[in-house]
């Protein structure tokens, strides 16, 4: 499907799903929306953890169009928003235009739909996507760096892999280093506090085989995890998997 | 000579000329301090133009200690600070106590000392450095990618090899990308908006030998520039050639 027609089916409501998948090689991006009081933090801590928190776009206080999407409109072209308040979400909506405030900022961040599309191209299977399911997302015990009222521990997402395709993969991600870039670790969770490797904190779990090896890559999560540690008075989020979809090419973002 | 005391000769006002060549193989600093107010634009500035303004350290509010300059105060280890108000330079100072206020945010900045010293390594000579001068800098017609308040011409520093070193003091200097990295041009001025190459802006002219090419280095000057664009009610840098000696290696900075 043409990415503008998918903005503008997803504007007029007729697409209301997750975009996984949905939009081809296209990059599709997490979004973080916040009042320009917190944006200075917001962007150190971007700038300060980039491989959990790769900002590919800045949309300053009073745009919204992304310069990556032409003619798009932030407050409507995203199936499905999650709006908190002082850190617990209270709606979940399918446009903003109702909450949109003048001093908005919003953040573009890279996405692992990116590095994923690339490994299938690979003709490397990853089961989650196999069994339709959203990737396993886990708390780690490593402290990402602060900035001002911004802190946490980084998540990770999980695949697991057969150990003779560990380094292709991590190769593969490693191209794209605005989009997670290499994995943060493989082998055994409890090295990096993940204890309840079947219990995912967010998304879905997914059976690790006795020839496989979980690989964990920093995860676009982390960011609302900080955001939602600062409780801003108001913050807006895609919901999981809901993405903004950019007219960019996975391949734009490749860096080797 | 030993850094902490080369700092600690600078804060107690026995060392106070300029710092080219007084701080060996460590990385020195390019330093911009602006109120917090200008602080999200001013590092959106720096992350939307990175070849000129790489940030390598920022100091939150209530910061004065760099994490790259042990035991430091970024209020007395300069030699010489520039103080401007509105965009205009109205004292020039030995300390900034005095200036000092609890919103400023301290923006460290690579330098081009960094890959001059791995230039002269190669045993390669820059003239401007054999006669004792400041590197010719000149305003170019290049617009940055404005944020907020902040936007300008890039601002270029240019050093003449002869045509057949380029290549290999292009790679060189490429080995560095947060010390502004690859150059942005060689060869004809006119190409980028430099009219009057004998007439540099700042710093000093030096002669080009006819069997020589000019090359041309994005600029810490660039960022000082957008700054006075932009006429904050106050701003303080560095005086040119007064830099902030840091802890760090150039090697520490280099990435290939």
């Amino acid at each position: 499907m043409d990415v503008k027609q998918l903005r503008e089916e997803i504007r007029n409501g007729t697409f209301n799903r997750t975009t996984s998948g949905a939009a081809g090689n296209k990059v599709q991006a997490n979004v973080v929306i916040l009042p320009k009081s917190y944006a200075f933090d917001f962007l150190l801590y971007a700038t300060r953890n980039k491989k959990a928190v790769p900002v590919i776009e800045v949309m300053e206080d009073g745009k919204v169009e992304s310069m990556y999407a032409e003619g798009s409109d932030i407050r409507m072209d995203i199936p499905k928003y999650n709006i908190y308040r002082e850190g617990v979400l209270t709606e979940t909506v399918t446009d903003i235009k109702d909450y949109w405030q003048p001093d908005f900022v919003t953040f573009l961040i890279g996405c692992s739909f990116t590095f994923e599309q690339a490994i299938l191209e690979a003709d490397i299977e990853m089961k989650h996507i196999a069994e339709g399911r959203n990737v396993a997302m886990y708390k780690t015990d490593i402290a990402t760096a602060p900035a001002g009222v911004f802190s946490g521990e980084l998540v990770v997402s999980m695949r697991p892999f057969k150990k003779s395709l560990v380094d292709r993969v991590s190769d593969i991600t490693a191209q794209f280093p605005n989009m997670h870039g290499r994995p943060v670790h493989y082998g055994e969770p409890s090295a990096i506090g993940v204890t309840d490797i079947k219990t995912p904190e967010y998304g879905e779990p997914v059976d690790i085989g006795e020839d496989e090896v979980p690989v964990f890559w920093a995860c676009g999560v982390t960011p609302q995890n900080a955001a939602l540690n600062a409780k801003p008075e108001i913050m807006i989020t895609h919901a999981p998997g809901h993405m903004f979809v950019t007219d960019m090419h996975n391949e734009d973002f490749k860096e080797t």
